[in-house]
């Protein structure tokens, strides 16, 4: 197997906006926070398909705090982007943000850092390519990215698992 | 009510990807039709609301062609924006394209006119913003779109409704 | 292979009722016209099938004026019937129509034309039966669905595809 | 209130193709009953409001016995009849039947007697149109529907509710 | 194939609670009875895999009574617990209570009693390991699943099926 | 308004276990974590509201880490609990575990902290019942409980939010 040739941020980014339907709320139209994480879960596994070119899985969810409400007939938008990758793991940061018909600029509801990891049909972990970093920002974020990647591990080790 | 400010097509343009999942697709891994119209009226729906700020309903889709198979686990992405706006209706154009995991560019599936009116609560059509034309290319859509709209009129008299 | 037998319109004819409940509405309870649009494929994808008594794919969609509202609430029918049958494409055609609880007869809400191909595991085009046509009515929508098989293909030819 | 005019059984009687899709079934391809059993009240529910002409709801399933299996891609039909109707109970009888595409005519899979209650926004039980009864079967099938109701009644009382 | 090991009641009892959301409900809240009748076979079908250790199919469901409605924003419990095991086939007993966030006890909405067969990928049945019984509750419940067994064959038989 | 009555975590704890079907995966049978995601914060609202008996809304997710991936076919079984609650806000501990039909002990899959927060239908937050705390454990429970809130409010504080 030859090295997988790099890739850029840009070149995996994804974004979806949703209209929200009663479907996604309760019965006063407040939308449900695992409604839009299980939303945030999919872009965030397009992002990583659309890097890895192999299927992948979630392996973790950092804290979600949703700062703001969301209610049905409001217009959703996740937007979705590579900030680290590992040898088999990547981190994605996604960022929710809610616009009422009414106008005004979209309200952001949650950030959210998704750690997947490549797999094989056997679920064994399988290298994914390098990320091109350009902008001083892209460096900055892949930088945060491998220190939080580094607490995640240390916490799990702590956690005895 | 006083005059709603124009608007650009960049203002409301948006967009969507999703992985196709077994839900969207018949026992063979063909996802059907009907699940991607269903998801290019959603895509315009919000374009339309963007725009108008109001409720707003699909009035008609010009014809459809699928000129390219969707299968689960391909990712499509509905890329949707304003072409033209006359009173009450607004044009959307949305182009649908999958791109399978395995590379390559992504392959156009179909691209679709939806044409989408703004309602009061009643259901009655109400005035929407101008559309702010910048480009030669803007320009040149909101022509052709103002002559698709003519020939949808025209057809309509003429099957007597 | 043997010449597969023909068969009648009548053979294939399917129909769907529906109650529309708030899943398939905006938060204003107007039924999305895409939700509709999913259900005519559905019903029309069972007729191409009961007919071809093979897999069969969604070639396209005619243009679909949605000429009224529907509400939560209101019982939708979609009628749909072979038309016209080529080698190995279909036409469908599907009526949609709503009727309130408070009484009244069923409203038009859209018709739709549907093509169907019917094709192997590979997604090759396979042959159809041909259909029988007994009846003058049925001799005239076939020789309509013919000119309009021909249209189809003009102008997709005329668009470069 | 005037009492409502008599309605016969051919002008509620609906019925719903579906082709069975991997949602409605487990991970070996077999359709859940329950699946079915859902369809079934949906579609006894549209026969019950559009004879009562008002809202209605499920009072009661009699036994079902599902005779024969249901597979992912099969064609299912539910054919749904009033038999009998009370003060403000009515009986529905609904055949269940499957197709599979490889040809072969259709098998029985269930039959189900639904009795629904037409009722008004606050639940409470109200009138509904007599049936007009005009062939010999429609009576036979009424007197059956009046016995089974009677049983149902009976049974009830004897279970202490 | 060795004798399975017999296994309680308990170690397949299963329950599970869900808040009532608008996509279970009709347009004026009231939960479809056909909803609920679909999460009672999802849980019996849980209760029959968890002591078969095999894939199982829904053979009949008795009469159900649905003795009070079910409103969007309850929460409603479903318990299922094996009640008689013959030679391949299992009852199960399901009891559905709902309960208002306002306060008060649960109320019974419904009680069902479903009969699962343990199937091989073919579909032909298997033996199923017995119950075993600890307390006199579990074999009064035994005998009377015995006996409403018989009933069921004896129904089917008489009707010529 | 009265000072609500104290409450135990015995009387909201809730359980759901579901059946893993083809609509929770991706195409190659993998459970999305988002799907997981969703049903805990379903399970950590019915907790939530059983305790508060009023409308509640999803403050925040702690991290989650998935140890373990789920198939469709597999009995997931969520499991939840009070562990602290504020004067508004109440903390869930959710245990996911997942079996495999056959056979051996239920896996750990992931457990997560919910934080969930009483609302008025205008969306300001309410008081909660005290929670009753028997035992040395639920004790224990509730004061890392305690810990975490406070932990949570210092790195919102941090983020400047």
């Amino acid at each position: 197997m030859t090295e997988p040739a790099a890739r850029s941020p840009e070149q995996s980014r994804s974004s979806v906006v949703r209209l929200m339907v009663p479907t996604d709320a309760n019965f006063t139209g407040n939308v449900f926070g695992g409604a839009l994480l299980e939303e945030i879960d999919r872009v965030a596994y397009v992002v990583a398909s659309r890097h890895a070119k192999t299927n992948c899985v979630t392996a973790s969810f950092d804290r979600v705090d949703f700062i703001a409400p969301v209610h049905v007939g409001e217009v959703v938008e996740f937007d979705a982007m590579l900030t680290y990758v590992g040898t088999s793991s990547m981190e994605i940061w996604v960022r929710t943000r809610a616009e009422d018909l009414a106008g005004g600029g979209p309200n952001l509801v949650a950030e959210a850092y998704v750690t997947m990891v490549a797999v094989d049909p056997g679920g064994t972990p399988v290298p994914v390519p390098p990320l091109t970093l350009t902008t001083a920002e892209e460096r900055a974020r892949f930088e945060a990215g491998r220190v939080r990647m580094q607490s995640r591990r240390a916490s799990r080790a702590g956690s005895g698992r």
